[in-house]
């Protein structure tokens, strides 16, 4: 017998539904779902609608794949961002966060995932055929390849980096070091012979 | 400039719901709203649904003032529980909590809340008075205070104690005591005292 079993169908319904979320606990969706129940009913329909329009009104970017409230996304429409290179990411998150470094200025393609046998991720679930469209109608000069440096993003990049081969155009790498405002002393080894094989003169 | 600019706006204010729920931070919330984006369309509006179902349909039961559907509450509602005895608590999840137990075989007292002066939230905030009503319809032999064993429970079932005075019944407390399966030496020093205090013949 469940604790759920106290509660009205309609709570226990809810219940259900938060703890499906990702990183949710039956006790969080529990204080969740209560948390509801004590918003205003305006506020709950807020939040209902929100979630409804989200799925509803965000697409992919025609181009880029990154996410849209439709059409071309923002970045893929200014005319201030220069067409030639390529940033390659695995999620719209991604973007975001390359976006805050102010450090580029040139155009996406989200993978929305890596290559990962594991999770029966192939190729063909990736928007990998995109990104050879686009390469291969000319202009790209150059495609950083910017997924995670860990095992599954490492091997998604060099599999794209074959597949690029045949294009004229340069293929690179995001630069591998110690984080910056990072202590040596909790460095992995692996980092560290990374940032000194990268080393540069100051 | 935030990392959500860069994502379309309804996303953005999916990401501002979930960010108002309690315990769930920026990072979760943005996780979240990925998720109900990854969603089937059918899946998305299922849990809008159950969110606006819930707030719309459960309600206080008009006895007890536990939660439920519509009408009397299944507690409120049975023959097999016993009338005689109301047990006192703060919250409809102590009463499943209570019920898990399966100890107790009378009624509820919701009280949605306790009296905390910190919090602004006085006698008159809790359903005190619908409690007063029940007793002093007689009938009622015992009302046990299972509010929670720290400050304002405490202050809480004690207030209720001395409202309780005139009515020829009899007011109990939970006991206190070291949690069954804990160890002594985690106890702190009131739980130990009390547990002395306390003590039976074995």
């Amino acid at each position: 017998m469940s604790a759920m079993e106290y509660f009205p169908a309609a709570l226990e319904a809810l219940v259900e539904q938060f703890a499906r979320l990702p990183g949710v606990g039956s006790k969080s969706a529990q204080r969740l779902a209560f948390h509801v129940l004590n918003l205003s009913a305006e506020d709950a329909q807020a939040f209902a609608d929100a979630i409804v329009t989200a799925k509803k009104t965000v697409t992919f970017c025609p181009v880029c794949r990154n996410l849209t409230d439709g059409g071309l996304c923002p970045i893929c429409s200014s005319p201030k961002r220069d067409e030639s290179v390529i940033c390659v990411v695995a999620d719209p998150r991604d973007v975001a966060a390359i976006e805050r470094s102010r450090e580029f200025s040139g155009r996406y393609h989200v993978l929305h995932g890596v290559i990962s046998p594991m999770n029966h991720v192939g190729p063909d679930d990736l928007e990998i055929k995109p990104l050879l469209e686009r390469v291969s109608k000319g202009g790209v000069e150059e495609v950083i390849m910017a997924t995670n440096p860990d095992t599954e993003g490492e091997a998604t990049a060099m599999y794209l980096a074959r597949l690029l081969r045949p294009f004229a155009v340069k293929v690179t790498r995001l630069a591998y070091g110690i984080p910056v405002g990072g202590h040596l002393e909790f460095a992995d080894d692996a980092t560290l012979m990374r940032a000194l094989e990268g080393r540069r003169e100051i």
